[in-house]
């Protein structure tokens, strides 16, 4: 056995800034004095999610948010993936999510890989390249816990990034996003099922919670599945905590028994980052 | 519109290898008969699964079930996905599928890529590599409804097979298998619809019916699933036959409204068949 508690933030996100930080540093104390060790915000968390509120809301890494980022995790001893936020650099946008340590350091930073550019017949629409540029790189990253994956959202989609990652060794994968109210239903339990079972590791997604008013209604559902593509725990749509402990060791148990990573023929068929 | 009518032939399998021959043509022509234009057998349909039936069954191909076949085929006027029988070539034995045209050409064979070895605690065991050799290609074939895949079970557990054939154009790909009592309540819808959604194509999953007093229990479920990852139909785990009609122009506009194959970063990462 090799538990960890990881605390999922689902919280509201609204229009003010400084409302959606405050939500943040509260949610996550309190998942911190329930007993979480790693502590995960949502996708866009400081700001609404639509292209003038990205703009309206980015700042660069050192700024406010980040501070505040940093804050949660050195004043809460927990690793804290911190959700995302428009991160400005060079005159350029990114959809980044930054990386603390217990001890408030940044460990590292994932720019949204796959920008979410969809237009679904009488469903969602959104174009996410309207505004952000594209991040260049996967994020695996060597922690006090174990090392972790992080992707956000859309890149969940596409099959070869999380494989990379677990190939990189992450057994423990954290997905700050934000689905809708299209492909929330359709495919949410569904992806994040698959990616843990077809990799034989822990996924978690935490989005924001519903809020049918806002310019996005986001699915919420915050989700934690197994490497035997089990829902291991999963919130519904309203703000709250997903606080659960994981067994590492079955990563390990479940590869040994059904061997899928060690079975890859690499004979056959080559995946690599460039 | 561009509708196509599948059958599967969820059929029993028994010990007497000439009954089973003989179920495969009268199930397959009962669902030509109710307009398949595409059959597919299940994963060893000619013999019970387990290593000492696969050796005193063995057949190379030209032999009497690959003639079966052949002959279901052109006496029914479809292309027929031959499940899968050990075949024996060079002395060495492989699952292998083959792939016949309406006149009952052969166009294809898909020999078992990845072999079945697990040992599921408190579950399932089994070694196929105690019997067979695994095969060294992928299969996407030119037929004259289309450009279709083939896996074969444990196959499409690794996910770089069924992208590498949707990437080389397969938009419908037939994947004979036995998942049992352990993997396939935990297992098979989800990789089924895992692998339609992600690659934004039609996934066909046929299973020999569920012999509770077999050597092997299959899970049964022959299923076909959409490229929006939903369960199109999915037989229970009696004798039966699956047949549907789906429209393939579904591909192309889920694949406009929700880029997955086009949004991916080949920038990034490489995918290739060696």
């Amino acid at each position: 056995m090799k538990e960890l508690t990881i605390g999922l933030i689902q919280m509201p996100v609204v229009e003010d800034k400084q409302t959606n930080l405050d939500t943040a540093a509260a949610m996550a104390g309190q998942a911190a004095k329930a007993g979480a060790q790693i502590v995960c915000l949502p996708e866009m968390f400081a700001c609404q999610y639509e292209n003038h509120s990205f703009i309206e809301n980015q700042e660069e890494a050192g700024g406010k948010i980040w501070q505040t980022l940093s804050a949660i995790a050195r004043e809460n001893h927990v690793i804290l993936i911190g959700g995302s936020f428009p991160e400005s650099d060079g005159g350029r946008l990114y959809n980044s999510c930054f990386i603390f340590d217990e001890n408030g350091q940044q460990i590292g930073r994932h720019r949204k890989v796959h920008l979410f550019d969809v237009d679904v017949a009488g469903g969602i629409s959104f174009k996410e390249s309207d505004t952000f540029t594209a991040g260049s790189d996967f994020t695996v990253l060597e922690t006090s816990l174990g090392r972790i994956g992080v992707e956000i959202c859309f890149d969940i989609r596409f099959v070869e990034q999380t494989r990379l990652m677990a190939l990189d060794g992450a057994q423990l994968i954290f997905v700050p996003a934000a689905f809708n109210m299209t492909t929330g239903p359709a495919h949410w339990d569904l992806t994040f099922r698959a990616r843990a079972l077809d990799n034989q590791v822990y996924m978690c997604g935490c989005s924001p919670a519903r809020d049918e008013n806002g310019p996005y209604v986001a699915y919420g559902g915050s989700i934690i599945t197994s490497p035997w593509g089990e829902i291991v725990d999963k919130l519904d749509e309203k703000p709250g905590i997903l606080l659960q402990t994981v067994d590492m060791s079955r990563v390990e148990a479940v590869r040994s028994q059904l061997p899928i990573l060690s079975a890859r023929r690499k004979d056959l068929y080559r995946l690599e980052e460039i």
